[in-house]
């Protein structure tokens, strides 16, 4: 008999991610499909490789009169039915931005979670609403199926209140403003791999620096999140590639009364800061370092500059640091960010082997270095559909 | 002849703070007067020492039927004239909180400049009108006298770009939106102290605490400033009395759509913030101390762990830390602020001599710590009345 099915689903604004994993006793193999739904709303096209082969190549979902999310997603949802089989599906398993304060983990998705869902939305209106939509979609078109929420909050729950709390009047604190963190589900990943990448004098105060389009660091002590760069929402910390990260409240201030309101802040602050906002010439840091342009050269020397300085702040609560590890598109594949970002921590006993380092090998610290400096690819598909596995066959088995 | 005198005014929103130095040869003794005027709209109060003796004390300006802040300023400036003789005055130095990026040190204030500190305004609209005000009531009471503006802003013009940029479009930044950085008088006065007090390796790369109602840390390579907590305004980087200090801009987003506009955003983050707004007790770091109350605790403990975290961050900026000075309010007359500040610290060589501290000697580290750790009382009325002197005796020298 074919193994079962774990779906993977990453539904943003405008496309949504999958992945589909067949079990193999309690663990995966690679993801044996993946792919996505692209141009929401609009002109939705699916794409689907199996194996790494594309089999599916921009499929017009449209043909079929369909443009908003949720109907493109159920026909995207039924093509891959067809593709490995209805019946081998075992679980569905979503990427949910945020899990507030009430989820510390993955949860089956019933009424009541689904509920606790939709009353987080005010906490992250830009990705929350797409994260349920991609739920309801799939109880439409599979109703009886087992979904799981994974939550981009839940690994940092355990930092502590001294660094989550805002300092502002209580009754704005009971609404739900506090830092909560996000990009747990790949820091949960890293951290599971520590255990086997790191010795345990090496593993115990680490800054994992996620470096993506998003971007933020996170200080685990002993495997666990004790702070973060980003906080209420995932503007914050760390220049991005659209977003300028940090911001003096001040300058929200001014840009309301030179004529700004939320959405049109929102739109400034989301897609028109960072990389591309100082560089002028683009989003893509490939495309930044290949730049001769002087704000291009700021952009990633500011790039580059925060990652320095908040290290700096997230070892400082770490009180030392005995290892840094790089993950996430840029983390991966930057040797030039890497090494930057190394030599403005040499201070702190970072020193990179710059042969590994160029040639992304998992450990790129010189042997004398202070601080075990790795990169690790991150799998932030995988981290759900381990959790979802584990938490469908929990439910399975009979109460002691 | 009695020497001549150069006054300092600080005028804020609701008060006008002076000091009024004899001048000795090419410096200053203490100020020998003392005071403000304090209930500015509505029931302004002139008090005045003179030698530490209070002379003036709470006399009342409105008898004279004079509310507004302009009449108000005139009329106290007119009394302390006849206190120590209008012939005496040599010329007046103002606290300016903006020079944007336009000065770098103290200006002689002539229609030119004063247009530029107009200019100024939408960047620092809370303060800098007050500030002009003091100016233009001291020419309306006495047009020849010479007045000189000193900037909160100046020293901080060392900056490099890579750190005061703020990573939006170019036309906003155009207007004048990056990082200025706030208590450069302050920190002026401190800078200057260092070669007396310090040791050529101790002073390489220094960590200055200003910390009282506002609070903010400037990180120093040779006396120079190179980085600083606050940014575009004053409500970046530490917690304060009443402000919350660095805040995700998501959380003002999330603040517009549940009602708030400027005004009332304004407000809650200049004033209701901070110790205030998170400990529900207290902006006096005193009150909060002497509570019970799980919140002002946490208060205490947040105001401490920001200090520390950030710290950590202009550290990894200077590349290591050679001395941590405290200053202000609380960082000079705080033992226990200072003693769980230097805790935190201690992974980073600043080891505490106790009963230095709570002494609050000027060289609290002991003497095997790797970091001179010093308490240095700041004086900014000081520095504008040299820096007043300094450019009122150039103005008198011949060309050469």
């Amino acid at each position: 008999m074919a193994p079962p099915i774990v779906l993977v689903l990453n539904a943003g604004s405008s496309s949504v991610k999958f992945a589909a994993y067949e079990a193999e006793g309690e663990g995966f193999a690679q993801a044996k499909w993946r792919g996505q739904v692209e141009g929401i709303p609009g002109d939705p096209a699916l794409t689907v490789s199996e194996d790494g082969r594309r089999i599916v190549d921009g499929e017009r979902l449209k043909a079929s009169g369909v443009g908003d999310h949720a109907s493109a997603l159920k026909i995207a949802l039924e093509r891959l039915f067809e593709l490995f089989g209805r019946e081998r599906l075992l679980a569905a398993g979503h990427r949910v931005v945020h899990g507030g304060a009430v989820f510390d983990g993955p949860a089956r998705i019933g009424a009541e979670v689904l509920a606790e869902l939709d009353r987080l939305v005010p906490l992250a209106p830009l990705h929350q609403p797409h994260n349920i939509a991609g739920v309801r979609a799939v109880a439409e078109v599979a109703p009886e199926l087992p979904q799981i929420a994974c939550f981009d909050t839940s690994f940092h729950r355990t930092i502590p209140a001294v660094a989550s709390t805002i300092a502002l009047p209580r009754e704005l604190r009971d609404k739900g403003l506090r830092r909560y963190g996000f990009h747990g589900i790949s820091y949960s990943y890293i951290a599971s791999l520590l255990p086997e990448r790191l010795s345990e004098a090496e593993r115990g105060r680490v800054v994992v620096a996620h470096l993506g389009n998003g971007a933020s660091l996170c200080a685990m002590r002993d495997g666990r999140s004790v702070e973060t760069t980003m906080g209420f929402s995932a503007l914050d910390g760390l220049m991005m590639g659209t977003r300028c990260g940090s911001l003096d409240p001040g300058v929200l201030l001014y840009l309301l009364r030179d004529g700004y309101e939320a959405a049109s802040l929102e739109e400034l602050l989301y897609r028109r800061g960072g990389l591309l906002g100082l560089s002028g010439v683009s989003a893509d840091m490939r495309a930044v370092l290949a730049s001769d342009a002087p704000e291009a050269r700021l952009a990633a020397d500011q790039f580059v500059y925060r990652i320095v300085r908040e290290v700096g702040a997230l070892t400082s609560i770490l009180g030392g640091l005995d290892a840094l590890i790089f993950t996430a598109g840029i983390g991966e594949r930057s040797a030039e960010i890497r090494a930057r970002v190394c030599r403005g921590l040499e201070w702190l006993g970072v020193a990179l082997d710059e042969e590994a380092n160029e040639a992304a090998a998992e450990r790129i610290s010189s042997p004398g270095g202070k601080v075990a400096t790795l990169v690790l690819p991150t799998d932030e598909e995988r981290v759900i559909a381990e959790e979802t596995l584990a938490l469908v066959a929990a439910a399975r088995e009979p109460a002691l």
